[in-house]
């Protein structure tokens, strides 16, 4: 399917609509308009409409868009009709976390492996997964054949290991290091940066503040 | 300062000039132009000017920008020009993550006080705070003055929490439960959604495959 030129907003949104259409898949509702979406989504009926046009258009006049078929579209849209193999790097608090989580799980992301650098943590186990030492890592991925790296260490250490990964076959970076991380066309790099994130929180308090 | 109008993209886009201003102080950089920041930044050298400008231009025909001033202005922009007190609620793997974090004290946001509902968690310590009783937190709340609570519980009993915090007088709230809360006017929202980064990952990667 050629979905070309799909704005990147548009894109962020689709998670979202995932997201609610599973729930109401798991309520057994079958189909639901676009106002009905909007009641529950809190985009404007028009805007979903024009968002779910972009692929198609999955709804029909008079009877709204059928749960299931889009439910499935747009998870075919976003890729998670397929199964990834993913691995953990860094397995402080932050990546337990990430390991512990078991919502990627159900949406066909598994990690296969937990690496870290520390010599204290190799060897112990979170959830039957044992923490693999670093330097292993390239053998690992080339082995496995692992798409996605969940990369959780420091900042510092962070854009070499990297190279490493990407060197040894990884197509998609999931990063939490607080850093831009340089990779060669064609490498997906997600970037979660928590810190901006609070800075926008901030933003958004002062300015209601000051505009009361 | 009258900042109306000015458009969430740009907004998203200064945590990150921040940040990288913060990084060239730290250098001893005293002065730059839009086209060496847009070198380190990855933004076009034009895209800084006009998102600078949005802000009144500090920048200087032949100059450039003053480094120290415009991190200090785009700090104030941001609101860390004053600290902020926050409670986390929910001590999990990710609660623990983000207490042992020290660049969110470095920008001016200090962890108060940790909740837990777990009684084999309250009573424990992390980072010399001791985990309270969820069942005490309006009063903490009242009692200590606190902005920000940072909301890391599942889902279930998250929107019931926030109706009791935002009645004690919560102001923001950086949630990481995957819902979308609904709060009054005037309280502010910070969503961090990994499933949603996750997905935006899959369907970037999808469409590089596709597009070989």
């Amino acid at each position: 399917m050629g979905n070309k030129n799909i704005s990147m907003a548009v894109i962020r949104r689709l998670p979202k609509y995932y997201r609610y259409l599973g729930e109401l898949l798991e309520d057994d509702v079958q189909r639901i308009s676009s106002k009905e979406l909007s009641e529950i989504i809190g985009f404007t009926a028009s805007q979903i409409r024009q968002d779910l046009n972009n692929f198609g258009g999955f709804g029909q006049q008079g009877y709204g868009y059928n749960v299931e078929a889009l439910h499935a579209e747009i998870g075919k849209i976003l890729g998670l009709d397929k199964p990834y193999n993913a691995i953990l790097i860094g397995v402080g608090n932050l990546g337990q976390a990430i390991t512990n989580y078991s919502g990627f799980r159900n949406s066909g992301f598994e990690i296969k492996a937990l690496f870290d650098a520390n010599p204290r943590m190799i060897g112990l186990k979170i959830r039957d997964l044992e923490i693999l030492d670093s330097d292993t890592i390239e053998e690992y991925i080339k082995k496995h054949d692992i798409d996605i790296a969940i990369v959780c260490i420091p900042k510092n250490g962070a854009q070499e290991l990297i190279d490493r990964i990407v060197g040894a076959g990884i197509k998609g970076i999931w990063n939490f290091a607080p850093i831009d991380l340089e990779v060669p066309k064609g490498i997906i790099v997600e970037n979660v940066n928590l810190t901006e994130s609070l800075f926008t929180l901030s933003y958004l308090m002062k300015e209601t503040a000051e505009n009361k």
